[in-house]
């Protein structure tokens, strides 16, 4: 398969184009600059093209979340659940940040935000397609597939990271239709800033997750801070702060209903062109068994925590994690039983089989495919059970660690480029960090007792669909494991093993495998043992990844083609590049005769109020709302200062922390969350109820300058003056 | 005090009239003609006034529920919830109409209702204020009051039932500051002609109960029968249909939002002119307590039903009752919770106070008024917690059926004039009748269960709070009972017992009071040994009573002139007697950023629907939505089919089934319920939220004719040919 005919399709795609559904790579803007305009944009859209330029090179990524600069200092904005694991490092028992929030007197005050926190700034997307694709045969093996490929992007990532103080990845589009180098700056030294207590926060918690209407205070200032040379350094008080070239402008303005909004930020992942029989395995099969290991692994926390409030800190963002990911599945599988995705995908299937058998030059270049696909399809299902079931014992701190800890003492024993990615030297300070962020989030007994749930979960599958080095280990036979035999050894494991300490884990980093296969730590013999087996499941995953790689860009390409000639728009599935998304301030109708307006409102928090925990504002707050003390954040239609809004852009996870920009790209909102409506979104969108959730920025400002008086923070915004 | 300066209040109360809140006595709409008019009425008000013209002729009382006429052939709609009793009463294990509906092939097959089943057609209300207040003296004391205005009342009552077949009362308006002589033609053979299955009737059960958005086909159709003279009759096979003078005419024009609405009915019970210390008794005690009893009587016969279906079949109406009171009871105390009722209450107080201390005049009249009352109030709360737990000792059908027999036998040795109201001739038919339903409604083990949990809750009264005849009987001493020897001692008195045998109860109908007194029954005997001490009680109760029949009118006069002066309306609290609200089709907001449209359809009931009770609708039903055999009643608008729908009149228990009518007066819904902001509206009417739920008449009409095909019912009232 050749591609050159791609790029005109994509062209194509702007003929159709709508607003709402949609994650546009920034290049594809200009092709829908009609669509914006006519919404109300009022910036030229070639400038959103500029990834250096303003306003995309002031959204950063923090891995995982989006965030944004707001000052010439680097102050940048992002979500309180972003920054979470950050407050929660810097919390205890006696002063927990968490609960009472931050606010730093001075800059010396703001607090690093812990190992592995990043700020990274996009300088340049560029499609490689030709490097990794070019002169790849069809005929390869599914394995030797996978390893080409991944040589390809990792020979042109280093060659990217040759400009220091860069990070560079090569993106998949399309499942591997296109592809493109993302080089970004890695900024290293992020610090805390400011954050609200948790009683704004996270006000509403679990309860309010994915809902409407909301009232979350979802935002917190991070600082970057950069070598006096101003290129990315480490954690230093030698450092100064990041001058980004560009930054957002904070608007107090404010939205309307029906006003123009886009948001440009990193979405993970979604998977909006999967065949119907993958989602159907997925709603079936995945997501039930996994929301209930999660869940199962959630209780288990929460037992093995009960007792210690110092582990329970440590545990608090695993948790949140686990909550957010339960709600989510649970609200996939109520969307999924009431949305008819199912037969929507086998319709347009259908379609797609009329289309590709109606011209001879379309049944030569497809007819396979979509069996192709099929029978890969249903072989990675065969394996997806027991996959679950035995990666979900890897979720050990302690038995990760030590697989991972000998698999770099393997690794290292090759030249670099050969290595496997995450084991290279590009890669080592990010596990040292890791290493060393275990302490702030482990508890052995924690940790024991989720090791023991999983095994026995795992050991009541069918033998022949288990793992027979793991079974050797554990003495796990046909009738499955004997639970007090398990903890003795378990006990055994956990008295012994040293890797619980810092510095014994950073020490094994530099040592060679020889040294591990001598050790008598529990964990680490039981890594060397599990090596040979969970090599070859490794390569056997490989060579299926190897074989979808061929077939999954042949079917995008057809389906591609064919929604095309439908007169469908195509952008690409999530893939944790920058995005822009754009529709309007909008309520939705979640059943029969209720409405959802599109704001809410101070007025609505105090209705929510319990004094309990998620419904526990502070005392300033409540008393600010009582004395009216609204200042400019007033809106004169809602008669209040408003909390949140809806709008209907296209988000997903990974835009959490993402600027909501005006029609002049003024920052007016953080995207935060999205309907329960929208998480069957991620598998199919559909516009009438699919909506993001926002802070408005008014009410973080009036929060800042009315509650916790952060003013000096609002100058340098340009707030106050 | 004379009340010959209260007519011309009364003529003020129209200048400020507004639409919504109001329960207006038919001779009071002229006065209000204008702002009937300016919402849309386009009848002559003054047509509304007359109780034996159309429509006001058609609006018939069940006795606790409201239905009208809808044919010449004495057809009545109804509620289906109104007629649940009367449903169950004919429904059997093997036969179960509660379940499966019921249709009525030809007349003859119509089902008889019940006995004590009614329909009573107001025929006359008058004013008699003066016959009972006339010269009373403002020095009585309370009991003689009390029984003063009893015996007047006794005899308006029995002059003018001296037109057989009527039934009569004297209602007091305004805390007994005016009386009325209600005169209503009373209907002994009712009969059930169509009732819709539990899946359409009670569609969403007790969760939906007070919610929005609904779906319930809250509808059933009675016939009036009457001896072949036209006469109230006894039930009889020989009987003809009733032929009213006036019905109403079912449309199917159907409504939108914003037009206008209004409903005539008989709505029970309301509160909204108590004192401020009077709501917080009630918010802080009363219902709280209220509220626990009643969720302890309903768990205790659901334990006592579990593992027999024919003794849950007789408690069924039981339990809907209990569960719509708990609900309601919850609902009151969310309301008062965040309403400030008492805070408003407070301050119109102060401004009665002020107003009253203003005027020399108004000084000399109302100085002490207030403090009467006060003192009144707070003398009814010292004995309000005991007397209801005692008082729910009574709600074993064995011991009420005991006392009610027993005071028979007393009541009938004085001349009829002089009796108890309940145990005067005219009552006979009734208490025999209520004697016989028991049969239907009763279950030894379930009685025995609820007489046991209400005595262990009364004996940890303090010993002070206690009745002393009671504590001797059943061996309850300053430590409370012991378990066991109750046990011991119900287990015998329902071993022994012979009430729950009907003919024997009917026997001791005729018995004269010394039979009792050497009756062996413990029941009997519990009921003779309680005498003296239940009349002590009461003639205390009377007495209070009486004092409060003197002072409460007095405040309310009071309030009336200021609230007069304040340009506020001043209409009747509810009592049970024929009254007229009015308002607009209309949806309203029940929290921040959430609104409620007025219309609910068919789509939203799929939306529910589950299979599982209570939202199980019958598969001939989802059929016909699946088929979108709309017919006529499909909504342009809608889409759909329209379900129920909110409006702004005001109404309360009693009003269930009114009629809802269009500006033409036709019958386009039945009212079945309030919103659950609507509760609290007992006690303080809150415009914005308040909203009444009805039947869209053409949800009715279209199961009628699509789903179950009641085609005869429907050519009856002229809507097929």
């Amino acid at each position: 398969m050749s591609r050159c005919w791609i790029a005109g399709w994509i062209v194509l795609a702007a003929v159709a184009v709508q607003a709402d559904e949609g994650m546009w790579q920034p290049h594809q803007l200009p092709l829908i600059e009609e669509d914006l305009r006519e919404l109300g944009l009022q910036i030229d859209p070639n400038r959103l093209t500029d990834l250096t330029g303003f306003p995309m090179n002031a959204v950063i990524s923090l891995g995982g979340c989006t965030a944004s600069f707001v000052s010439p200092d680097g102050l940048a904005v992002t979500n309180h659940h972003c920054a979470y694991g950050a407050i929660q490092y810097n919390s205890t028992e006696e002063n927990n940040l968490l609960e009472n929030g931050f606010l730093a007197g001075k800059r010396e005050e703001e607090l690093f935000a812990g190992p592995g926190s990043r700020i990274l700034v996009t300088v340049a997307v560029d499609d490689v397609t030709d490097e990794i694709l070019g002169d790849l045969s069809d005929s390869l093996g599914g394995g030797e597939r996978y390893g080409a490929i991944e040589q390809r992007e990792k020979a042109i990532v280093s060659e990217c990271e040759n400009d220091v103080g860069h990070r560079c990845r090569v993106a998949a589009f399309h499942g591997g239709l296109e592809y493109y180098r993302i080089k970004q700056l890695e900024i290293r030294d992020v610090r805390i800033v400011y954050a609200p207590p948790k009683g704004i926060g996270r006000y509403g918690g679990d309860v309010d997750n994915w809902m409407w209407p909301r009232h979350t205070g979802d935002f917190t200032f991070y600082r970057a801070y950069v070598g006096r040379d101003g290129k990315p350094a480490d954690p230093s008080a030698d450092n100064v702060p990041f001058r980004p070239k560009h930054h957002l402008t904070v608007s107090t303005a404010g939205l309307k209903p029906g006003d123009f909004v886009m948001l440009a930020g990193y979405p993970g992942r979604t998977n909006r062109y999967r065949t119907a029989s993958e989602v159907s395995d997925y709603i079936n099969e995945y997501y039930p068994t996994r929301r209930q290991l999660l869940l199962e692994w959630l209780r288990t926390i929460e037992e093995s925590t009960a007792d210690s409030p110092a582990d329970a800190i440590k545990y608090a963002s695993t948790i949140g994690g686990l909550n957010n990911s339960i709600k989510n599945y649970q609200g996939l599988l109520d969307g999924f039983s009431k949305s008819g995705v199912v037969a929507r995908k086998q319709e347009l299937e259908r379609g797609l089989q009329r289309w590709i058998v109606g011209d001879a030059q379309r049944r030569k270049r497809y007819a396979s495919t979509v069996g192709q696909l099929r029978g890969l399809v249903a072989e990675a299902k065969a394996v997806r059970e027991p996959d679950m079931y035995y990666g979900f014992i890897g979720r050990s701190t302690m038995l990760s660690t030590a697989r991972r800890l000998y698999r770099l003492s393997r690794e290292s024993g090759k030249p670099d480029a050969e290595r496997e990615p995450g084991y290279q030297e590009r890669d080592l300070k990010r596990f040292e960090e890791r290493l060393t962020r275990i302490d702030r989030r482990y508890a052995p007994a924690v940790d024991r007792a989720t090791l023991r749930r999983f095994i026995l979960n795992y050991a009541a599958l069918a033998a022949d669909r288990r793992v027979e080095a793991f079974d050797e280990w554990f003495d796990i036979g046909e009738d499955g494991v004997e639970e007090a035999a398990l903890d003795a050894k378990l006990d055994a494991m956990y008295a012994k093993t040293k890797l619980a300490d810092k510095q014994v884990r950073l020490d094994w980093m530099g040592m060679k495998s020889g040294k591990f296969e001598k050790s008598k730590d529990p964990f680490l013999r039981l890594a060397v043992h599990l090596w040979d087996s969970d090599r070859a499941r490794e390569a056997e995953a490989e060579d299926r990844s190897g074989r979808f790689k061929l077939t999954r860009p042949q079917y995008m390409a057809a389906l591609i083609e064919y929604l095309m000639s439908e007169g469908k728009e195509v952008y690409p599935d999530a893939n944790g590049t920058l995005r822009v998304t754009y529709g309007t301030v909008r309520g939705y109708k979640p059943r029969d005769a209720v409405y959802y307006t599109p704001f809410t409102g101070l007025q609505g928090l105090v209705e929510k109020e319990t004094g309990e925990e998620p419904f526990n504002s502070p005392s300033a707050l409540l008393q600010a709302i009582a004395d009216e003390s609204y200042g400019r954040y007033l809106d004169d239609e809602l008669k209040t200062v408003p909390v949140n809004f809806l709008s209907s852009v296209d988000t997903t996870g990974g835009n959490s922390g993402s600027p909501t920009l005006n029609a002049k790209a003024e920052l007016v909102g953080l995207l935060f969350d999205g309907n329960y409506e929208s998480i069957i979104a991620d598998w199919d969108f559909i516009p009438e109820i699919t909506r993001s959730i926002h802070v408005d920025i008014r009410y973080a400002l009036w929060i800042m300058q009315h509650v916790t008086g952060a003013h000096e923070l609002l100058r340098e915004m340009g707030i106050e003056p």
